[in-house]
Order: structure tokens, then C-alpha cells, then sequence
């Protein structure tokens, strides 16, 4: 049984591209019984970038009532918000004096960020230690990672086996990347990849009013209405077709390609597909959107799955580094 | 009413200089009825350098049997294991979301130690981020630092600043420097500072054949027997006069300048000098080492008082950061 572990990075609420892209795969991935699956809401992580405790707060909220809106078992697996088990932060610290100040210095997502970011701070320079730390205190085997996450997965590696070494023997696990090329991009209302950070999304969760204003935002050409249109290129098409059943797909296409059909009918299909596919999940998001003691309580369960793990892991770290009474 | 901390190097058994030079004066400024005294163990720093569990583990007794030793009230003060309380390395990773990167990478301590150091670890580098959690939890007004330290000491500063800012309260308590220039230097048996890392020093807990080895290495210039000796240049002559009263010192400066007493006869007397004088700090150094449950219950007693106030200020903090509930 290999376990796998992700961390949710929680810098917004979950938007389509993000539903589509990760959330529903990773839920399909962990209802497979030869798997566990170990995934936390990295809210300690978002510290580096995000200063606002209200907003940390509400995306915490809203990217757990995602997760129980389309299906993930929280029972089954374990879910948690990282800011809750406090030896996340215990081993970091450990970590940190495992880890040689260069590769960290060296690493291209610290090079690249620092660059462009206008707060550099030391959270983004020893976040790869913090991700080490997260990894290794649930002796995870597999990490589903980006090509961008690869250098930041042989940094664990590298910081593990230094503090194996010292151990004496493999107390901590040497996870290994599942990098998985076939990762769909989603396009946001303007076609570029679609991300919160390019004000491109769209949020499936508002009223039926705003979401409709978010897909009527879609960028289409300027094709008259009588005439055919081709769906490979457009915007609205590629949405519908992620969304849609592979018959109302193929109905939709001859649509396009009939003309006498416009981008705004277009949109309307895709607004009355979203509201009729989503209904349930847009149902259970506002659910426990509006009750958040019952959504407390079942990340209060799943933490305490994962500190029992964790504590664990931590005892024994500890007592190799003189650290237990 | 003022709040004193001081974080106390693990890096070691207690020696001579160590207790004449810091743990005695300290011991002395916890008496004062107008100041609470907070002294803590920083065996988590000591990671940085040591990795060695089982000497990490008996350097912390060790410690904490010399403060017993020289009387310091465990009841009245606090003082704690930093290692215990969780609290330092979570606060650790928040302020590190605050720290600018260039800050620690200009910071003078890293710059020197990183071109000595071997093993350059990014615990090193974030050394002042964790100093600086460990002041701000327990709110310390004061904290007697060398001139080495004031650096970080401002840093402790620039980062409580950044948070208050965004707390948008003075939340975390601004530490003042106390620099004292008056700090004594003990000489070391080759007459430069006393320390471990030199090897000069002098373990006045060991047992009495080792301790007049130790004292026999102490360096003497080749001025025969029967002629009068410099009192002032003589390292023994200088260890005897931290240690023996007014009137014994006055009686060995005149055997000195009298000429017809050996170094090997001042040696004899600093001898015995110590065995008198460090009488009951031995035998209560050694009940304590031997009685490791009795010393480890005195511990958890001063970590439970500690943690208290660590939870209090951390509370606030999660709240601002939006880590509660």
C-alpha cells in the first residue's frame, strides 16, 4: 500500500481551474483502496506570501467545503490543516540544521521568486524545509509534484538521508515524485492557463447571477452568429467539453460547426451545465459555508489522525537528537 | 517590574568561566525582588552545531544541575528546556514570514561564522528568527546581551515591529539590549578566555585528582622558587583571586612578591581553595546528576510554567495570523 501525500496550497478559494485540475483527479486518485491518501491544507505555507489572518481563515474554510463537496472521504483518508500539527513546524526547525544554507540558496524556485516577489523573506527561502518536514513526519511514499516541485522533492531526499545517516539507520522515508505529464490545464475566461494570480477564474460556487457574469467575461472571436465557428479554438467550447457529458459535447460541437449558433447560446449552454453538474457540490459547499462548527469538527477529526501519525514520527526524531527525557 | 531573559548555550558541561563569568552574576541579578528572572536551556540552537543526541542530552542535565548548584530558586524564576515547548519553533516559522531575507543574509554573526564553519546549515542562517521567537513569547523587557549579540537583539526588534504593524497593536513586547561592559573574562589555563572550544578550561565538577591535573597545566613563566613572582601577569594567581576571599588573596599577593613561594605551592592553594569553596555546588551537582528523575521533575515543573505564558502569547499571535478557530 503506498501513501500519498499533497499539500493543498490554500492562497484562494477553489476556483474551476483548480476543481478540474486537482481537486476532482486527486479525489479519484484516493478512491483507489491500494492507496492511502494524506492531504493537508498547506496554511503555514501561505504565511510567505499571504499576511491577512481574515482571508487565511475563509480559504481554509472554503478549500475543506471543496474537497467535502466533491466527494473526498474524509474518513477514509486523512485530511488536515498543516497550521494545526504543531510538529510541522518542530521538525522544520530539525530539518533546517540537516540542510546546507547553499542548496537552499541555490534552489530555481527561490532564484526565480526572489526576483520577482517584492517581500523576500526568510518563510520563502526555507519553505523547501518546511515541505521536507511535511513529507517525512507521515513517512510518505509517493508525491504527486509538477516538473516545478521535482528539485524541491530531491531536497527531502537529500535533507532525509543526511539525518538518516546520523540515525543509523532509514528512520525517515525517502518519498519519491510521481510526476504526471498529463496534468490538464484548464483556461481561464481569457485562454491563458486559468489561475487566481491572472484574475482568469471562474468561482462554480457564487449565485447563479455572478456566475453568469463570469462566463458571459469569456473571450470569444468575432464570428458573426450565422456563420460555423470552430470549437477547437474556442474558449467557451474547451469549458463545455470539461464539463459536459461526451454526447451533449458532441451535440455541442455540430453546433459550432452548423453555425447559426452564437458564443452568447454558447454561454448559456455552459451556465445551465455548470448549474445542473455542480448543483450537488454547490450545495454542500454552502452547506458547510453556513455551518462552520459542523466543519470544525471534521477537520478536528482528521487532525487528530494526523498528529497521532506525526507524533510518532517526532518521538523518534527527538530521541535520536537528545531531545526525549 | 522587569522581565530578564537569557537563553543559556548547551554546547557543554558548565566549566569554571561559564559559572564565574555568567551563571553566578545571573544567579545574583535573580535575587533582585524587582525582576523575574526567565532563563532557558537553548538547546535547540545547540542543533546548529551539535548533532550528537546523547551529549545534547547531558549537557541540558548538566546545566541545569550547575544553576541548582550555585543556588539558583528553580521556584521563584522560570526556567525551562527550550526544546520542551513547541511553541518557540512555531512562532520560529511565523516570524520567518516577517524576517527579509537580506536582513539574516547581512546579519555580521552569520557572515563570520559561515567562512569558519564547516557545516553551514540553514539553522545557522534563521539562527535570529528562532532567538528572536524565544524573547517575544515570554514578553521580555530586558535581556543582558555581549556586544556580539546587539545585532541580533535589533533584529528581535525589526521583526516584532513588522508584526505589530500588522497586528496593529504593540503584541509583541520590544526587548531592550542591557549590555554589560563590565563582563568578566576568566582566563583559561593558557591564560587566554576560558572556553571549550579552546580546551583551556577547568571542570570544577570532576573529581579531585582530575581537578589538580587540570590546575597543573595552568601556564607559569620560569621565575625560580626562591624569587618574588609577578602577581598581576600569573594566570593561578588570577584564578585565585576570582575564587578565594579578600583577606586569602591580599596573604597570596604577598607570598607572591615575598619571593620562596613556587607556582607549584599557588597551585596547591587555588586547589584547595576550590575544593572548599565549590564544596556544596559539587555535592549538589553530582546528587542531581545521580538522581536524574529528581533533576528531570524540577525541569517539567519550570516547562509547565513556561509553556503557560509561551500558549498565551501564541494564542494572540494565531489569532492575528488566522490560525484559530
Amino acid at each position: 500500500m503506498a501513501r500519498i501525500l499533497t499539500g493543498i496550497q490554500s492562497s484562494g478559494r477553489p476556483h474551476l481551474g483548480n476543481i478540474l485540475g486537482a481537486i476532482v483527479p486527486a479525489i479519484e486518485l484516493s478512491r483507489n483502496p491500494e492507496n492511502e491518501s494524506f492531504f493537508f491544507i498547506a496554511d503555514l505555507h501561505s504565511l510567505v506570501s499571504i499576511k491577512d489572518g481574515k482571508l487565511r481563515h475563509e480559504y481554509a474554510r472554503a478549500i475543506a467545503a471543496t474537497w467535502l463537496a466533491f466527494g473526498f472521504d474524509f474518513e477514509k483518508n486523512v485530511f488536515w490543516r498543516q497550521s494545526r500539527i504543531q510538529e510541522h513546524t518542530e521538525l522544520a526547525w530539525y530539518l533546517n540544521c540537516f540542510t546546507p544554507f547553499p542548496m537552499l540558496a541555490n534552489a530555481t524556485s527561490f532564484k526565480e521568486k526572489s526576483e520577482k516577489l517584492a517581500d523576500v523573506n526568510a518563510g520563502l527561502f526555507t519553505y523547501p524545509v518546511l515541505q521536507a518536514a511535511d513529507i517525512l513526519l507521515y513517512n510518505a511514499n509517493i508525491i504527486p509534484v509538477g516538473k516545478d516541485q521535482k528539485q524541491h522533492l530531491e531536497m527531502t531526499k537529500d535533507i532525509a538521508t543526511r539525518f538518516n545517516l546520523l540515525a543509523g539507520e532509514e528512520m525517515l522515508t525517502l518519498p519519491e515524485p510521481q510526476i504526471d505529464e498529463r496534468i490538464m490545464t484548464i483556461p481561464g475566461v481569457d485562454g491563458q492557463k486559468m489561475s487566481k494570480s491572472y484574475h482568469n477564474y471562474i468561482d462554480i460556487f457564487v449565485p447563479e447571477n455572478e456566475l453568469k457574469k463570469a462566463i458571459k467575461k469569456i473571450v470569444s472571436d468575432s464570428t458573426p452568429l450565422e456563420e460555423p465557428k470552430d470549437p477547437e479554438t474556442d474558449i467557451t467550447f474547451k469549458l463545455y467539453s470539461l464539463v459536459a457529458s461526451e454526447s451533449e459535447v458532441a451535440a455541442m460541437r455540430q453546433n459550432y460547426l452548423n453555425g447559426g449558433f452564437g458564443y452568447g447560446h454558447a454561454k448559456q449552454a455552459l451556465l445551465e451545465c455548470m448549474l445542473e453538474k455542480f448543483a450537488e457540490p454547490r450545495r454542500i459547499f454552502n452547506h458547510y459555508m453556513e455551518n462552520e462548527q459542523e466543519l470544525e469538527g471534521i477537520l478536528v477529526a482528521g487532525e487528530t489522525k494526523a498528529r497521532a501519525i506525526a507524533q510518532e514520527t517526532i518521538g523518534k526524531v527527538r530521541k535520536v537528537l537528545g531531545y526525549s527525557s
